[in-house]
């Protein structure tokens, strides 16, 4: 039989990275092309811990249905850390907890655009938002970035070419996948321009607690007055990936309708894994973990930016990210892209092509994101030394 | 500042029933509003030892990001079940593990229904898929029920008026909020009309493997011989509601264009509870599990049907279901359904209002829905007291 799928999906194709993923089945394959965190930084017997507790004194709750919006203690422990923390949550903000921050891009996405509106975007930026965009029937306007962040007057001229624009979607710290984070005069301009052309801002920040070095740059909600900011983050990158536990920092109002929209999509968000954030939060050490998880991507980090500059010959660049999962890297332009990533990936090294990441898919793009949280240092190494033997090849 | 949400979030309130959930705080209320399962159905201690064997033998699997489509062996032993008990998958099926049932229904109607197209289905229906549809700008063409499910003439004449209708949306066993199961005949007559005018049937299970009374009636999928229906299951109502573990069983060409959808909207479900479902359906015995869940439904169906049939006056009707959760009672026209419902609930008592149901949310509906699975016994015998009183104070 015939199917017709909607408009909207029919403009989809899978993420290339979720494929990449899929077909890393070769364990000869060195792989940069992750955005998973490191294994290590899984606090497993804790988890386990928290887990026994939780079946002996509170399995019911674990395991019946609960509230959409989260579970109540979760969220207040969440606004507590991230009010005393990050000076992030006015009286007007609330937490939703999201399955994932996937689901809160995405929820934000189909609570504000109708089919045809604009989301402007840092270009290159994090493909799952790109895609969910999309999938609404967005158009996407995307904006160059420069090393301290989006170009502001691009960025401006985006707002005026786009009446239709309704959110301004920006990693400001450690992007995806460029790893550069955006200056604090920046998020200032940024959050002027929103408010001049009534615009919201989805600020996804799942890195912004994984920094290595430099200082900390206050986010554009902790400057957020009036509830024009919706703040995206998860635990994904300081716990676990799988267990698909985020949440959004938002005003109040716009909370109650994106809960109508979670409440059709899953109901909630698996009540048991919440119940062990919130064990996370309140009988444990987070940050004392965090500085361990902050040290070993800073040492990995290191030791991939020590590889590239020991190893990569004249014409090719890339980021020095203070914290995060990424370094994005660029080739000269006389370097035909998808050959150049196709004989990596022949010389069993993944990393993600940029042409991902850009609004328009089938963009010539000269970047590649790598990825150093998940290989092993023997891996860093040996696949660094593949990428400069590559290149090297190609400047020829 | 000024909010203005999409079109397709404007239309939508929450949910009656999960805010009857958030309400039901007063520990005097006697609820059947729920659709819960009992907590005693939970198997926590077997749930217990599988979460400390998961902990220490495969951890990094269980907390790393995972599969879009769902865990390989859970999706293997998932068709293995429902193909050798349930005749459910055919070589062209798969299994995509979905965060609940709900994230089943949500994510066929976004992939194949544009807005403007219908959604037909049986009226009263469950409010979540209703809400589902409506969040996609649906429309919604409900066809009455008879004793034994749909009405096959007014079924045909809605394909008939609604050339835009992608889908038939149908809980033919134990149906929510009815209690009513489709006949085998009316099945048959089902899948011709879907085949005759191009449908999809989406066919919701969640309750099917909870029959307490009556032969099995083979599922709609089970005659599905070219991919038309789309079937929706869960492991809320066998294992736990809390845990969000769902799956969709389809045609793999139309179920990897949801798993793009997916991959946008929570990545994957928790891998965590993918790889419990896993080993309850390997390591354990599943089916002596679900034998024991309707021992206790059908007991607590019997008392609440010998307390309405004892004390109900005349007038009242009521459904008696061979499985599942819900009772659906109807009153005389004579009686405003909006002033009953909350003169039970002045008096103690929630039951969940039929206009809920309706496609047109503020149609006239003179039945309510009863649930029999979560109140104790001595709250469905004081409970249908108290709805008896109001019933015959009503009559009067």
């Amino acid at each position: 039989m015939q199917i017709t799928v909607s408009n909207r999906a029919s403009t989809l194709k899978p993420s290339a990275i979720r494929e990449i993923f899929k077909s890393l089945t070769d364990p000869s394959v060195i792989s940069f092309a992750a955005g998973n965190p490191s294994p290590e930084s899984f606090p497993v017997a804790d988890m386990q811990r928290f887990a026994n507790d939780i079946f002996e004194n509170n399995a019911n709750t674990a395991l019946q249905y609960s509230i959409t919006e989260g579970y109540i203690p979760l969220r207040s422990a969440i606004l507590e850390r991230q009010k005393s923390k990050f000076n992030i949550g006015k009286d007007h903000d609330t937490v939703l907890v999201m399955t994932g921050g996937q689901q809160g891009i995405e929820h934000t996405c189909k609570m504000l655009c109708n089919e045809g509106d604009t989301v402007i975007c840092e270009e290159p930026t994090f493909i799952g938002a790109l895609n969910a965009f999309r999938s609404y029937g967005c158009r996407l306007a995307g904006v160059p970035m420069d090393d301290d962040g989006i170009n502001i007057e691009k960025l401006e001229q985006a707002c005026k070419d786009n009446p239709n624009a309704k959110i301004i979607y920006l990693i400001p710290t450690f992007q995806n996948p460029t790893g550069k984070t955006m200056s604090l005069e920046k998020r200032i301009a940024c959050l002027e321009i929103a408010k001049k052309y009534g615009l919201f801002i989805l600020e996804d920040n799942p890195y912004g607690e994984l920094r290595f070095s430099g200082e900390d740059v206050p986010t554009i909600k902790s400057m957020d007055t009036e509830g024009r900011v919706i703040y995206c983050s998860s635990f994904s990158k300081i716990l676990s990936a799988g267990m698909r536990v985020g949440f959004l920092i938002l005003h109040e109002e716009i909370a109650g309708k994106i809960a109508i929209l979670k409440q059709i999509s899953d109901v909630h968000t698996n009540i048991f894994f919440q119940m062990m954030c919130h064990k996370f939060l309140t009988e444990y050490d987070l940050d004392a973990h965090i500085e361990k998880i902050k040290k070993l991507y800073g040492r990995k980090a290191g030791l991939m930016l020590k590889c590239l500059d020991e190893s990569m010959p004249e014409g090719f660049t890339y980021t020095r990210p203070d914290g995060g999962l990424f370094i994005w890297g660029d080739m000269p332009k006389t370097i035909d892209p998808k050959s150049f990533i196709k004989e990596l990936t022949e010389n069993k090294l993944a990393v993600v092509p940029g042409a991902t990441f850009m609004c328009d898919g089938e963009a010539v793009c000269h970047g590649f994101r790598m990825n150093y949280s998940t290989p092993s240092d023997e891996q860093i190494i040996k696949g660094v030394d593949i990428l400069a033997t590559v290149a090297k090849r190609n400047l020829k």
